[in-house]
């Protein structure tokens, strides 16, 4: 018997957070809005501490741990989960073990190991994260604070949306990548809590559709190990997040690794902010389905931020203009 | 003789553009800070409509002119006055012809394209674009809107200042870009106007440091036709610009092609936002002279984000992670 959060505790994370995590800022483009025939409020969580809306939750989960018994916090993650665990237990003066799989991004391995975290390499896929898990746990006690399938995580993830939906009255449409639920399973509380009319869409790669398989068949999938640019939605749907995703998710929809990309460089190029690809995702679901049919007022989760751009010649030197 | 804008001159701007500029989030970093040692507030002008400040001088001016005399705007421009022209213009249902240098970036050329102006080409430097748009003039008669050395231009550029040193009390040091002259003279007499105590500092492009020599040696230099991947501050600074550059400026900085192509990059993946070459000078002011010495809390414009990302390949999709 699982137990789901409630619109109560995301509520109750977003006073716990205060003072803790950034208000992020909610910006506008006026071609975005052109090209959808509505209203576009993207909410920018690439500019929260750790790059991330991760922090959100890591930080409503190591806050509700008891010093007294806890000495380190222990992890699984492809990177943003990692730094935004190991920036909270920094905070509260804990110790951090990240189990990340060796396919991780590069900058998301630096961020974790700068954020003061021990890092345990792993092979990809969710068996092998949390197998490497189970066994370092053996060695060692640590309070776990699991990346998605976790009441407090969803709890806190779910901060960003209400953050938008309290700045921008009469959003009718919300949009959010989808990887291991977080994300999706507290945006959909949150909305559903603000007004049940409110539409939840969860955008999710094509090549890692787990998730939408899950939520089309009414039976959790596995994603077996996706190699899909998006390397934060590499994860499989989490138990509660599964049972949130069937509640209060009102559609699915899949981009293409092209569409991913392409709107990484629209909102580069449009709204001057770097995006990881998994937020793309949610991006490219936006302006490739009829999403905004019948919406006015749409917000979107721009996830995070954290990108390898070691490949991007013009920031090394060679001539722009 | 010529007029200088006065403080109640950029508070009027402020009042005019109300409800016509955003009013553009100020950002942090935790490395900024860290690293200065100070705490740093980045106005980002790069989220403005039309992708920087100059909306802000171009919208203060348009909107003064007399619709029952005015049909056209003319101006000469590298790109982003071009396309705020353009953009305000249009916005008044006025015609508007820039004047363009052939180097201008590309994405400045598409952009004043976009925005519905005409655009007449000319040869790169400060000469030949003012004979050019003399020309122009003789063949059509139109308002002309002066990229900087106009007292309405410099007059709204400085209510990006007013606002960031509303919003952010006790900013005790100001860094812009300089190129003409309009954003530095606008900031400068915004922060004089607010506290007097309040340094403002200008950085320039080494390979384009006319304002540089002109402030050192107390004489108007010119700037030739530097050739700055800085393309946004290739012009020499203008009349008014450097009364109010002598008269308000406590010090200039130049900062390398090297310093300005890392900064876009510390920009891009520590605050997630793609600023141009124009307003990494100012970052690189910033991070290579010790212009916090002293300072607590520093403001920085981040001035405009139209850059060309063409060569860029993990935007045309190859892979990133």
């Amino acid at each position: 018997m699982i137990t789901l959060p409630t619109f109560d505790d995301v509520t109750a994370a977003a006073q716990r957070l205060a003072g803790h995590a950034h208000r992020t800022p909610v910006l506008r483009s006026r071609t975005a809005d052109a090209l959808l025939g509505a209203e576009v409020f993207f909410k920018c969580e690439n500019l929260q501490i750790g790059g991330s809306f991760k922090y959100r939750g890591a930080t409503n989960a190591v806050l509700q741990l008891d010093p007294a018994n806890t000495s380190v916090v222990a992890t699984h993650s492809s990177g943003n989960h990692g730094t935004a665990i190991a920036l909270a237990a920094r905070d509260r003066g804990l110790r951090a073990v990240i189990v990340m799989p060796r396919d991780s991004a590069e900058s998301k391995l630096a961020a974790v190991a700068a954020a003061g975290a021990e890092i345990v390499l792993c092979e990809p896929g969710t068996t092998a994260r949390e197998a490497t898990l189970a066994e370092l746990l053996e060695r060692e006690p640590a309070a776990v604070v699991h990346p998605f399938d976790d009441e407090r995580v969803i709890a806190g993830q779910g901060t960003a949306a209400l953050e938008l939906l309290a700045e921008v009255p009469g959003i009718d449409c919300i949009v959010a990548p989808v990887g291991g639920g977080g994300l999706i399973g507290g945006t959909a509380l949150a909305a559903k809590g603000v007004g049940s009319a409110i539409r939840v869409i969860g955008a999710e790669p094509a090549l890692a559709d787990d998730a939408y398989r899950s939520f089309k068949t009414g039976a959790r999938q596995s994603a077996g190990v996706p190699n899909t640019i998006a390397d934060g939605l590499r994860g499989s749907i989490g138990v509660r997040n599964f049972a949130l995703l069937q509640r209060y998710v009102d559609d699915m929809v899949t981009v293409s690794e092209a569409a991913i990309v392409a709107a990484m460089r629209t909102v580069l190029e449009d709204l001057k902010l770097l995006i990881e690809p998994s937020s793309a995702v949610a991006v490219a679901g936006l302006l490739g389905a009829q999403l905004g049919a019948g919406a006015t007022r749409i917000g979107v989760i721009l996830s995070g931020g954290n990108v390898d751009i070691d490949r991007c010649p013009f920031l090394r030197g060679e001539r722009v203009g």
